[in-house]
């Protein structure tokens, strides 16, 4: 290894590094030299997370090999612009505006506008925006609009038209902050690079923590038939090869389908691939290295002997008959649910005045968060197998890996690092699962963090949906029936299959008063990477069908679909899908909000299509549900401490949501007659050891869940604090009155919720749901036949609001996923599609500023201080708003998602032969109504069901 | 490896760090997760260069085991306190105050003050004092005295009493900045904690990086019968143990001492110990593993196999006749230098009416710098063999290392890390060779970083010295004969002994005008460490003698020894001992700058006395050379950059001296006509592949010839862009002229210097020497016998003074020494003597605060701007000055340094029973005038003779 000296002006003063220059970046040399807010998201200049100055100029450093840095370059990193005890303006800004959500391409955004302040004090919105594209600048959270305001904000300071004062968050005077932007505790961290994420957990453990590397084959099925590691064990560094033999118990992760329909048992997934490679992105051998290099180098050399085997990428090839097994013994289409409401919907929709009826196809949506997968796992000074990750669900691996590992199972310890977000790619226990096998095959501690490329094939996506459905109404305009078959690719693994079939059999039609209804929803094995949880689990998937539907039937009927949507709108009495009343009404409300906007936005495409553009505004109503399913449970802790303080406990996992300011918030609104100020309430969280379970950060659960068990905690605090008159006992007192000064809040969602009955699909199973509104307004280029989102607002009931920046913030995030999804996100499994851009990533330019957001929430009975979640709503159907739109403006129907430019030209071509292009319906094994009459005939019993 | 997590506030914000409760202690910690700004100086809790806040109070964080930090402690670090762009107060008035010398200790100090001012916002000197004991904040450069200065200031600005701008360095508004305290470049880097000393460089080089542990084994002197390592190589991370087998070339450093009576090549030294163990600190195996703690595992499971050997720890002892040669072929006494000035004073003594004899010792310091040895070594992109050390001569591996490494001589380059301090322990290359030799044998980069204790029994020491000598006086106290023996201990290896050798016979009796000399100086091999460059190199051990036997010629001529030394004082036209004339004559007016001291000094000593306390005042005057012998060269470059700066190129090794800043301000000074600004000077220093040779940091060099080079390479440049109208081209014009932009300006002395003649020491190898003279206040304990110095005084000639903070700082530092050398530092070859404690460090309430310069510096004719080096002199005789005072204020004559309060008590009990205690003369081999005889009879044909 032949090194490099170099010297550099590093953030004001001169330091000299030694480099390999054959394979370190700058990004690289500033981060061995502690400077690790510089961030490496996907290691190939798309992200910007990285940006430095260098020579006054933003750069990308981990795109810069060493070797082209100049001898006394200067250099800016975001550890010179700012630091906690004194911020600068783009800093605070951060903070204030809602710039931190996950918080990992902070460092490289604020970089990127000190350059761009630098060069240009008053930028323009279309500045910073043209900046940030320039700059390949990626947030996934934010949605680009809090930035920009962020940005803005900041160069007022700069130019002193503002003070830092201005743009500081201030508690009110009354003291009361709920309902007010509080800012995130874990920001100011963020904001001035001294947060450490995985990446950077695991580059500052102890020496001789192994760096392991993935042996990944890319091949869709196969057959293992052997793994060499004769050479890659030799190799420089290399101290184990880990492979499914090495794994302890019985490498299988134990993640049960849960649902008395279930044809498989839910344990096909191994920890590490032994008798077959299921699909693209499974690993077959884990190198432990002394360096990551060394891990890669040998990974590179480990071969391994395939037998190929037919592979199904979709649905329809999985399910056609004599197709093989893909977990022999497992059919490959292992659960299907059934829902039946009211008459029988052949008869209905005979009878109905209209009826449309369409086949869809969702894509796999990748998460495309800018931080790739990264894991560390060691074991503790209690002897427990400690794994730290990225994981928005704690509980998970507890439940599903100690056989697998051949643990028991109370030896395994989870930990939550700070999370450059996941969207629910994080749900799953497969990550966790390789990292604990080789820290317990090698006895040392170990780090994996995954190269970009290799966490997108390896993370699973939302999975793919096909559906053929029916939709009818009476010649006013009012549904009658709607049947629909709605089929879940879930790719390899069934990891959370029952929760996805569910959420097909709840959300399709949400929002309608619907009196008939047939369906099903169904679950099956492919080739593709699996299906896992991402905002909006599922429902996206039904509205894609259902909300496109909605659409088709107005226009049949010749109604606007805004007033077709207003007259069907559930009112209250009427029930949802499963036979049980939408809990509150307020989607009638909602769409009044959005009607003038829905009326300015028709008369412009109006115009817009009479100058010959191809101008549309598309409309959706939807909603989604707060808590996955019946039953749920939470748990956290309060304990007062001797300075008076309070510290909560809990493992409200943060993804960039806000679990922090979310326990800060309600700790503080909870305790309020102890007067604590916000600096007195401290936070201990996500780390089993330490923290009661409180459920994954999944379903829009936190916000309802953990808030109503702080509550509870709260109270038996306040009550055993309260003295007789009325005042509070210090923590002195507790302790001489020998009164615990600890107390484990509960809330458990048991006594309000029944699970979905299996033969009817009716039931009740989350307390609570949030309601959306969408407009979007489009314009198609009529040459390209791109589409180009100009406006997206959106209406929304979400009970009472908390935090507002946080709700706006998942708010803009939510629209601009939709506008992905809508339009050009799609991940297949292939060596191509492993980069942000490939996968159709948005950068600045490509996504809207105008987005709208009109928060109408009405304070919730049952919920924590009348509040609920709100992310997974804000993204269930904004993208049927957009292809509605497409076919307002074009006339073309998206029956396929995304909508490519050339799906649109095919459509808009073959509309001016006079032809409309329109799928056959999808083969998804047993028919509907064949399907519903078997269950009828054989029902299970519902007094064994319990799930 | 069990591991612990722990979430710690840091400098504000949380953080979550993976710790090894079995081995980390804090400051690992906080070094892994990159703020190494904490330094690890004594790694034992003695020196609080680990300083940080923990919960508000100050700790040694090097001490401080991981798993007794608590969760959610809060912690301050140095890069908490503030940054380059936000100096803290502290930071600034250390910056300006000379706070930083090498800097090492600077952030320690800074967190210490910085929890000081918290607690205490107004402290006195004295409680400064005591705060910097109390919490064992150790400096070695500074003398303490500019640390409470800029303590006081920094809390000046703090209590609002003075701004920032305040105490931060102006350049005067004539733009000369010449003569004025210009703030060290470096100094910015040091007090933010963001300068990378070598073991942070060393743990910042790229992954795959061996470290090496070294096997020491504490002997003084066997053979080695065998080395079993196969344990070791066996274990966890270990990639090779190298040993002498393993060194590619002769495994010796071919340091020649070039003198015609030496009877040693002096190429004795290996590179790692292969045939014997010739001292306590030799290495015979180094191993190199992955992590600096499985390097250390493994070295201590190397098993040596030896054969005892008797060893001499004195001179008298390798001396004995009989004794073994313990480099057999090479005698014990290995070079001796003869001296003979006028007439035989065997003659003259016993004609002059004043006689005194002694016989002294001088014992082995301790250079107690705060940093250990630390050094890298890899191959650079270029195929040289880099070593990146603390060395103070960049040359001199490069002359002496590439046959013993088996490497072309143009193989290998030198730099210079950030350096914590050497004053002098540095100049060698043995820790360079055994870096490059690890490299090489295992075609990787290796970092070895020694502990404390490691590094204190590996590195050279001030070497002691053995003398017998006379000085007589007429009846008016005039000198009349001067003979002396006087013997260096030069230790194990022979490195640098004919320059040390020859400063026997030209530093004793400096300054005074001593008309008839007889003298040798030997030196000898022993079992001891090797003795090595110290501040003063060599005039030390003279001083010792001749300064304490001008005193005692006073009081027996019954004339004040401040008078016997004023009438002595060399005046123009007088020689030195080596019959040339003092360059410049300013001692009598030292002197007379002292003499109202003096007197004040003495009225209090006895006033003391007659209190019945035991209080003295001590004289001496000495002077040291600027460079160390004839025929030296220094080059350095200057090039002028397409912007209009200046880079200037050169290898003045700073070693907290401040070689940047004096680069600095020659170029500015030199470059006047340019008009340039300060920050238009870049400066390249201490890498020998881009910058010319120097020459080393030692023998007061750097000031005067790099001073010299500059100002003719200034001339070059200026000449090169004078136009015919006077006014300078700029780089444009230079291009386009094709005129070189770059010049290489050189200083050679040979014009100027004669060598010592071998058979008479006649000579004038240096072309400036500097002149000082002290005044030393003690109070000895008559109960335990321990001395305090209340004060220390200095007057001194040192040309003109170019930067007054850096000249001070140097003077302060140096009577620190002096105080440590005549009181209590010394080192012993053992395993009690590897820390700052047992070597007998002073830390700040064990010296006095009222240290006092007088500069009386004249503008040198033939010297860069007039001005010369300073350091060295400072340290010359500062220690018998106190001796001096202690038989002042005892009547105990030191005759053996160090003057423990046991010597004290002895010769004072002593002197209670009517003795005095007095060593009977050392046997140093040949006699005096026996060795003066037998050169005469065989002299050296000087013709011959060049070095």
């Amino acid at each position: 290894m032949a090194l490099q000296r170099l010297t550099l002006v590093i953030n004001g003063v001169e330091r000299a590094v030694v480099a390999d220059p054959a394979q370190d970046t700058l990004a690289d040399v500033i981060r061995r030299i502690g400077l690790t807010g510089t961030k490496i998201g996907c290691g190939t200049g798309q992200c910007g997370a990285c940006s430095v100055i260098l020579d006054g100029k933003v750069v990308r450093s981990c795109v810069r090999k060493i070797g082209s840095i100049a001898e006394h370059s200067d250099i800016i990193t975001i550890e010179g612009i700012g630091t906690p005890q004194n911020l600068h303006p783009i800093q605070q800004a951060w903070i204030t505006y809602g710039g931190v959500q996950c918080g990992f391409c902070s460092p490289g955004f604020i970089v990127s506008v000190y350059g761009l302040l630098k060069e240009n004090p008053s930028p323009t919105r279309e500045e910073v925006r043209d900046w940030f594209t320039k700059h390949r600048n990626a947030c996934r959270c934010t949605g680009w609009k809090p930035l920009v305001d962020a940005t803005l904000q900041a160069a007022a300071v700069l130019r002193g038209e503002k003070t830092m004062a201005d743009i500081t968050y201030k508690v009110p005077a009354d003291g009361n902050t709920f309902g007010t932007p509080v800012p995130r505790p874990a920001a100011l961290a963020k904001v001035t690079g001294l947060c450490d994420f995985g990446r950077d957990v695991g580059e500052k453990m102890p020496p001789g923590t192994l760096h392991l590397a993935i042996v990944q084959p890319g091949v869709n099925h196969a057959k293992i038939k052997s793994i060499d590691f004769s050479e890659a064990e030799k190799m420089l560094g290399v101290v184990k090869v880990i492979t499914a033999k090495d794994v302890k118990g019985t490498n299988r992760i134990m993640f049960p389908v849960g649902h008395p329909r279930a044809k498989t048992d839910g344990f096909e997934h191994p920890i590490i691939a032994d008798e077959k490679l299921f699909r693209y992105g499974d690993i077959v051998a884990v190198v432990a290295a002394r360096t990551e290099r060394e891990a890669r180098a040998a990974a590179k050399a480990v071969k391994v002997e395939l037998e190929p085997l037919p592979y199904y990428m979709t649905v329809p090839e999985a399910l056609t008959p004599g197709a093989m097994e893909i977990h022999p013994g497992r059919p490959n289409e292992y659960l299907r649910m059934p829902l039946v409401k009211g008459e029988d919907t052949r008869d209905v929709l005979s009878k109905s005045e209209y009826v449309v009826e369409g086949s869809f196809f969702s894509g796999s949506q990748p998460h495309l968060v800018i931080e790739p997968d990264t894991v560390q796992a060691y074991v503790d000074e209690d002897g427990l197998v400690t794994v730290q990750s990225k994981t928005l669900a704690l509980i998970m691996p507890l439940l599903t890996l100690p056989p697998g590992l051949g643990i028991e199972g109370d030896k395994l310890r989870m930990v939550e690092n700070p999370t450059g977000a996941s969207f629910g790619s994080s749900v799953g226990p497969a990550t966790c699962a390789i990292a604990a096998a080789c820290t317990i095959a090698t006895g040392q501690p170990v780090t994996l963090t995954m190269n970009y490329e290799e966490s997108t094939w390896w993370l699973g996506k939302r999975a793919e949906s096909y559906s053929n459905a029916r939709l009818g109404c009476d010649k006013d305009g009012k549904i009658t029936g709607f049947e629909y078959e709605l089929a879940f690719n879930k790719g390899a693994y069934s990891e959370m299959a029952d929760l996805l079939t569910a959420t097909g059999i709840r959300f399709p039609g949400f929002g309608y008063n619907i009196p008939n209804v047939r369906a099903f929803s169904s679950i099956s094995y492919t080739n593709e990477t699996y299906g896992t949880a991402y905002r909006a689990y599922g429902c996206v998937q039904g509205y894609t069908m259902s909300e496109s539907l909605v659409d088709m039937l107005a226009a049949k009927a010749g109604i606007d679909p805004f007033e077709f949507r207003y007259k069907n709108a559930a009112l209250p009495g009427e029930t949802n899908i499963n036979s049980v009343p939408y809990k509150v009404y307020p989607h009638q409300r909602l769409l009044d909000t959005l009607r003038p906007h829905y009326e300015a936005a028709k008369a412009r495409a109006e115009a817009g299509r009479k100058e010959g553009r191809l101008t549309g505004v598309g409309i959706t109503i939807s909603g989604y549900n707060v808590t996955g399913g019946p039953d749920t449970i939470a748990a956290v802790a309060l304990e007062l401490n001797a300075d008076g303080t309070v510290t909560h406990f809990n493992t409200w996992e943060d993804q960039g949501q806000g679990g922090d300011v979310g326990t800060l918030m309600f700790t503080h609104e909870a305790l309020k007659p102890l007067g604590l100020t916000l600096d007195q309430i401290h936070l201990v969280q996500n780390d089993t050891k330490t923290c009661p379970h409180t459920g994954p950060a999944g379903a829009n659960q936190q916000q309802y869940m953990a808030g109503m068990a702080t509550i509870n905690a709260a109270g038996q605090l306040l009550d055993a604090m309260r003295k007789d008159d009325g005042s509070y006992r210090t923590y002195e007192e507790m302790v001489a009155g020998e009164i615990p000064t600890k107390y484990v809040g509960v809330h458990d969602t048991t006594p309000m919720t029944t699970a979905l009955d299996p033969n009817t699909g009716a039931g009740d199973p989350t307390p609570q749901y949030n309601y959306m509104a969408f407009l979007a307004e489009v314009e198609v280029d009529p040459e390209t036949y791109k589409t180009k989102v100009n406006s997206m607002k959106m209406s929304y009931d979400i009970g009472r609001v908390m935090n507002p920046i946080s709700v706006e913030g998942q708010a803009y995030g939510s629209l601009t996923h939709s506008i992905g999804f809508a339009l050009n996100e799609e991940y297949t499994d292939d060596k191509d599609h492993g980069s942000l851009i490939k996968c159709g990533f948005l950068f600045a330019n490509d996504v809207t500023d105008d987005l709208e957001l009109f928060d109408v929430s009405k304070e919730r009975e049952v919920a924590p201080f009348g509040s609920i979640g709100c992310c997974e709503g804000f993204q269930s159907s904004g993208h049927v708003a957009i292809t509605n739109a497409i076919f307002n403006a074009t006339g073309v129907r998206i029956y396929d998602m995304p909508a490519s430019p050339e799906k649109i030209k095919a459509g808009a071509e073959a509309l001016k032969a006079g032809k409309e292009l329109k799928p056959d319906p999808y083969f998804l094994g047993q028919d509907l109504h064949g399907f519903l009459d078997e269950v009828a005939a054989n029902p299970i019993n519902t007094d064994d069901f319990t799930a």
